[in-house]
């Protein structure tokens, strides 16, 4: 079997039940268990605040779109090079937005990507949040205001950035590889 | 009253009664309630993941020393230039230390800050962590283990690293600013 | 119809003959005409240098296989953020090296990808002409000998990195757009 | 004899006749062969397409002068550390603008050399495309036709810039040696 | 006793007269020696031309506060991660500046500091002198002028920020220690 | 006239007798005034500290030569792309080196440069002062040792570096111009 981590992955089943509760329910849902849920499994009380911070973040309604929010977490992936990011969250959005090119143009160079004003401005901002962020002030937030979004669309790609900027360093340091599944949904018009 | 956000802060009387319990506990423990916890209280479902986070790694027992945990915090958040956690993890780092000195230094470089061999290697590899951590690879890890650091260690050590690159990203936006109170903690021996 | 280039393109009719039967045999090969052809064809004596350069590189025999020129390409064009030479060769990569998953793990973090030593070897090498051309040294050129690369593929890595150099620069600046069918190309076993 | 390439150069008379009567035209026109012939020479190929590549952008009539093109050259090798083209078009620059001192002001730092705005602008532009082709937008291409540049100077320049990334990573590769003849032609007025 | 440089210490007894003379005048002053004295004390006639151009640009009256000049060399030192300039100069900024807060606010990140607009567009302009002089232009000089700064306190920026690049790699590479003394210095208002 | 400064040049006569002497002093040695000593006038207690600075470092006698100090000057300032301190003092590294290639090797690419081993780890080491001393560490000595410095060479090797980072940017921030006497000096071997 391909290695998935640099650190050792648990028995499923000896994990607490919750956590072997979500696993499961993620793989009925999927089809498969992806990676990042065994990598993690070793640190229960981790495992249950990423996830819970992650659905906070990314599964709640709000003024970002869920595919909006999946753009944010490709750019920023791929600025710091996290392959486990950009193929599984490139997959989600490639879904999500229902458009089976998104996700490469994003991952390579944003600005070139086929998105509307509203997207491109809040990639320059999410970007600045994952790559400088200590240089990020009012301008910033007044370039997102005159795009439309308000404080708390504001505070959620700035979360959203700030928490991948969390998950992509755990993803790079411990070798996190991608589910091969990831790699080819959403490819498909009919799949989307 | 000085601002301490760039977003509104909530009425703490109006908050849920868990996020309440646990700022009225910190204000009774610290004698001031940090800052940290009335910016983030706006999100109760994200305060509460990340302080659960916050507490499943920089609370519990385990390789790293309390200390040697702080100084991985005052070391990145340097490098992100984050005021918030500079300041306030800079006083618990002195206070857990016991070194009055230690965390301006660690600020600073911490290449010239009074560290032995094996705190010198653990912050080589969490500012690594912080910066670069698509680069990181087994030869990371190496050195981490030729200055005694186990597999649990080095994943607490990239576990710090990456949830204050969240952190730092969270504070810089909000422009959250360090109370007064942290300035001037565990600066006498006395205090330490 | 989707623009493909911020640059006026040429009507295919009144183009030079052989840069029109260029154009038709890779249409009637590939079943359609990459944009770069169409791109770069206002032009006709650099479209003609482009790619006698580009074949000369790219086509002949070599010690180096085609997929591991192909690696080149797309890691390099990865850095220099380029979605054309990224796209584009992604696909030719998939199909050469008969590996549906490795353009994406190269183009997001070579490091990370499905490599042997000696392909890492060669992209570490090409990665450093990408970007520090100038620190280029012996022991450089050392390391890629040690993995069994002689002088005359040390060169070719070298001019196919450089090559990109110059292909990136014109697909970023004129907004050069992958054709849709790359996307897809080489992503099933069958195909490839 | 001083080595002018970290790679084998070919015996002159052992060339096709093509190449080789490019170099003897060259030598009676210049009075010494220039290095980059000899260097390039043992890829008959390659040499045919970055000699007919670079006679297309460099030698042509067009709306930038001879002079404006070997200013680019100079400008965007230096930020690449590329000792052959630096110094050498630099010669070729104080040639071609009869000005003796502009090529070491371009060199070191061509905001501080005397240009005029238009020069400016173009050296602003190719410096971008040389260093940051993934960013240039609109508002580039914008800025250069305010100061007088249509479509196909700006072509022009990015590909200058693009064609001079890819000799400047073959000169620093090959460790190319500037002939020493280059250091002092075009410093005196009377030979401008 | 602590190692206070990476170079031998002269023996203060033998110092020539006016050496020894300041040592001792700013010893019955401050009530210790700082480590800088004593690290350059080596190199009589560097140590005569370092202190006449320190002083000539700290000490003398004119536009600048010696508030606003302590926090230049605090902002610019912190960039350089020079521990002797941000924590010796750090506590005359407090004492200077009367605010206990203020040193560790700039030495962070100046942005998120306690500053008015004339001294945030001092600290963005001395920040780019140190970091990237050679791109500072008239827009530079002008958003200076903009904030009432004159020709001669520009120049005061500018030579502050240029001597303390001195002053920051002496203390780098000669590992000078911050005595002990200034860490707690101004921080507490009675002694500002 | 040429303007040589962005800021007003006094009037020679004026000027105190010291200043206004050695001035008239260089002026006969050299046939002309370099332009760093009238740009620098106009504030007479920092013109007398960076002279004093300077020939402190520059003229004296010890174990580095020279010309390798000025190919400290040269290498380094090139780094900060500072035009008058790269013209200038390459005229003097020609002269005193006798080499009248040497400093256009230099300020473009030291490492391509015709250099023994001690003056590339000189400059290996100067260049490492000047763009980021904060991690100057023992094996930088180590490797100074190596090639038969001792701490005095060192300690010259570091102060060079670091007296001509504030040149550079004295002379970046006031556009100081290089007379155009400097660009022909020592450009052929009867000179030298």
């Amino acid at each position: 079997m391909t290695k998935v981590s640099r650190f050792s992955i648990p028995d499923i089943e000896a994990l607490p039940q919750d956590i072997r509760g979500r696993i499961l329910a993620v793989q009925e849902k999927s089809g498969f268990v992806p990676n990042v849920f065994l990598v993690l499994a070793r640190r229960p009380d981790e495992f249950r605040a990423f996830f819970a911070y992650h659905d906070a973040l990314m599964e709640k309604d709000g003024g970002l779109s869920k595919a909006e929010r999946e753009m944010i977490v490709v750019a920023t992936s791929a600025l710091n090079h996290c392959q486990y990011c950009v193929v599984a969250h490139g997959a989600i959005l490639r879904i999500r937005a229902r458009k089976p090119l998104l996700a490469d143009q994003v991952a390579t160079n944003y600005r070139k990507a086929d998105l509307n004003a509203r997207e491109r401005a809040l990639l320059d901002f999410a970007c600045k949040v994952a790559t400088e962020s200590y240089a990020v002030d009012d301008t910033d937030l007044d370039a997102m205001r005159a795009n439309g979004f308000d404080d708390e669309d504001i505070w959620d790609a700035t979360a959203i950035a700030a928490f991948f900027a969390l998950s992509n360093r755990l993803a790079n340091v411990t070798a996190m590889r991608p589910n091969d599944e990831f790699y080819l949904l959403g490819r498909t018009p009919k799949e989307t």
